[in-house]
């Protein structure tokens, strides 16, 4: 067989297994937006058939002959191919190395976990799921260990969500940024008499609320054409494939701010989605193989930059508090751009994650990797995990929970076999402050655009810098690329710095 | 292997292939619904992909061993299992005799006829698509031969929807009932001042049609924690799996009947889909393999008798003429519920089957059944196709067609390689009659219970004698089972006598 026509076998079989992907996640989305109550149990079959098909059809071993083929032959390639076929043969070894045995066990152990894991949660009881933690943790280890990250667990882990990130880079990057979020939380509690968020915090109608929130999706050049909006009750994106991209959402009646800032996460997700096939996948072979997300940082990196750093700046609320007077007229008329922008700048010392602010969210974060870290390392005993997660919230937020329902069993992470995930949402919030530092040089009248609601601009920019690429470099490589210097935390504490020295008329220190 | 071991392998496959297909009916389901506009491309892969992914896994060899191991010992396997195995053992037989490039070559084919279809539908362009019709014709000839039918064509292309049909049969039927129908419709046509339906032909507003009819289908027992609703350009049921049985509707701004009548026919076939698990399925192997429809004439006869026989009767109407008026007084708070019934059994000549009333409708499939059967035959050759047609509309129904997109070009049935499909519409009307008569029998107090709105009575009573029983016998098994007397055309006769008479007041032959 030519390298050419093993190429194209490879090509065939990816297409094969990307379908089955597609209709897994239509499965999936469905399950969240539309499927009676009533069809669980036969979906649940239905997934589990997929996803073993999937991997029956991937692990064949014919495609270790083809990749073998082409890698022996890459000067046949071009560099776009060359990349694909890396990629390709990287998610092969993995997935081959894998024994089945493992991952149903795996498999088998999130279930359980999860169920266990939310009456725990109800009944703020640790006790009752730490043995599954434990479960999950030996499991864990074990994989790493297959996967040749024997010595180094956590980096195994890692290397799932965030190709190429390791612990002692992490560790690094938080060791920087911790030390200066503190003292910039303590001045501004001590001003938090100067944000009034009360103007968002009234009753909003529901169907106004969704069109507002339409509007400000479309100025940000969401395509409605390869991509819908439903609800569901917790926000997501999934690609399910090229040209259907679908966002979800839900509504507080009395807040105007979870729908709106949960949509423009969503589809800062959908963009990037959207942007994977912007550079022809579906024309050059090597584009096909690499049209899919770079890792979990560079994914929440395009969330958070258009929920926090475009949704919550000044510019935005010049061009969209007079629209949202437009809808909420008896609410916000009155209400001026610089007050809704503040409003949405509120900082709070607070126990849930997902309800923190820009401000306080990565110490959250810093909460989970020490723990989790010291878990995989075997430092951490599971039943001691409250107290060492109560003691690192005092230390890093000032508060500790009343109980582990709002403490150590918040987050879904863990149940569902996430363990080294956490740290890319800290990624994801580094990586954009670092891309809108570059967006703001390369496009000087990037803020006038925004002020005047021409948000496309930057979704463009995006575009071109990174959704294009796929997932041809490493989350590291392509944020070099785009901006010139290897991630950092230093943009995102001058952001902070800027963002809430202004909101709340304070200096901060750097 | 043991022939029980032989069964739990075939038990497992079969599983695996039904949620393959649950799979595709949800891809076909949201793609009617819900997939935006450019996501065409990537669903047809998918769709491709997932068809043949259920191919190969279905027609793997080794269950043909593993059939003939349960054969061999069926005296180890209740009834139930039997006839489950049975059923099994016949798909996959005509599964494998297929030859992959004919089934390939027929869906070549009929991609490309439906294609020419819709533009030759708007030009009225017969010559168009009759290259298409020709290539097919060959096509379902040799599959017929293939599948063992080189002498009988036209029973071989029955098989696949109502097995055990054959032409001479349905000629009987036919040939009992059209002379009988001809008559009536000239009788009533003199009278056509008897009924006047302008009370349904006003403005309806959108929302108060989607609640009222909503609240019918609820009557009906239709269970929405076990399905849904939705809206498609063309309605339809889908029983995607266990628990998940989805609708779809459309609406008529200025005619209530269209949307009413459109959700109760597909709530007809939904509560069959439902009921197919009534029994238990999940529990018992051979219930398992067995909850499937069992034709589309029962299928038909399920959406038929609801749609028609219930909800164009007078005591449907005592009961829900009332329910109408609330949700539109203004145009039926004066109209009651004689003067309903009435508008809803209007009979006119017309060209077009789908709105076509109760009475016509047959000779509308009595005309494609003498087309289909002539051409399947030979004798009739494709060209010809137009002017046979016109004179059979004239002789059966007395109106010829202006042009061929409203007459031999108005249905998609052909296009998509549904020679044969027709009679099973009037199929589906005569078993409709026969299982009313049987019910009224058997629940003597059923009118007055659906003169007060309780429809369930009706469900259930379908549920235990045509649903609960899957595809465990032939239609015809069916029906005589649950009737006392094999399929008939006298029931049905009665049935058009009794209220064609009553509603316009005149004596009907029999």
């Amino acid at each position: 067989m030519t390298p050419r026509a093993a190429f194209a076998e490879l090509l065939r079989r990816h297409a094969e297994v990307r379908d089955l992907s597609s209709a897994t996640a239509l499965l999936a989305w469905d399950q969240e937006t539309m499927m009676p109550r009533k069809a669980a149990a036969a979906r649940a079959s239905q997934l589990a058939t997929l996803a073993g098909l999937r991997h029956e059809r991937f692990t064949d071993p014919r495609l270790g002959d083809w990749i073998a083929a082409c890698e022996a032959a890459s000067g046949e390639f071009d560099d776009e191919e060359r990349a694909g076929i890396r990629e390709l043969a990287r998610d092969w070894r993995r997935a081959t190395q894998l024994p089945r045995d493992l991952v149903e066990e795996q498999a088998a152990a999130e279930s359980a976990a999860l169920e266990a894991w939310r009456e725990a949660r109800a009944r703020s009881d640790w006790p009752a799921f730490a043995p599954h933690l434990e479960r999950l943790l030996d499991l864990a280890r074990r994989r790493a260990a297959v996967l040749g990250f024997a010595d180094r667990p956590y980096d195994g882990l890692l290397d799932d969500y965030e190709r190429g990130a390791t612990e002692a880079g992490l560790a690094q990057l938080f060791d920087q940024l911790v030390p200066r979020l503190a003292p910039m939380v303590a001045i501004i509690v001590e001003h938090a008499g100067r944000v009034d968020s009360r103007c968002f915090r009234q009753p909003f109608d529901e169907r106004a609320q969704e069109a507002f929130a339409t509007r400000v999706v479309a100025a940000m050049g969401f395509d409605t054409d390869a991509g819908r909006i439903d609800r569901s009750s917790h926000p997501f994106c999934t690609g399910i494939a090229r040209g259907d991209v679908r966002l979800t959402r839900r509504f507080a009646a009395d807040d105007l701010r979870p729908a709106l800032f949960g949509i423009v996460h969503e589809a800062g997700h959908g963009l990037y989605e959207q942007g994977l096939h912007a550079a022809g996948a579906a024309e050059r072979p090597g584009a096909a193989l690499l049209a899919e997300a770079c890792s979990l940082g560079v994914h929440e990196s395009q969330s958070r930059l258009w929920e926090n750093i475009v949704a919550r700046s000044l510019p935005f609320w010049q061009a969209f508090a007079p629209v949202a007077a437009e809808y909420f007229p008896a609410q916000l008329a009155a209400v001026g751009a610089e007050e809704c922008w503040r409003a949405v700048n509120e900082v709070q010392r607070s126990l849930i994650r997902v309800e923190a602010d820009e401000l306080t969210y990565n110490l959250h974060v810093a909460v989970r990797f020490d723990v989790e870290r010291a878990l995989v390392a075997g430092r951490l005993a599971v039943a001691d995990v409250p107290a060492a997660w109560n003691a690192a919230m005092q230390r890093l937020i000032g508060l500790a929970p009343g109980n582990d329902g709002e403490g150590c069993l918040q987050d879904i992470h863990w149940a569902m076999g996430g363990l080294g995930y956490f740290p890319t949402y800290t990624l994801g919030n580094l990586y954009a402050a670092q891309l809108w530092e570059t967006a703001q040089r390369e496009l000087p009248r990037l803020d006038e655009a925004i002020a005047q609601g021409e948000l496309v601009v930057l979704r463009d920019w995006l575009r071109a810098s990174v959704h294009c690429h796929g997932r041809r470099f490493t989350a590291s490589e392509l944020i070099e690329r785009a901006t010139g210097a290897p991630p950092s935390s230093e943009p995102f504490v001058r952001h902070l710095r800027a963002r809430f020295g202004a909101v709340y008329g304070v200096t901060l220190p750097g």
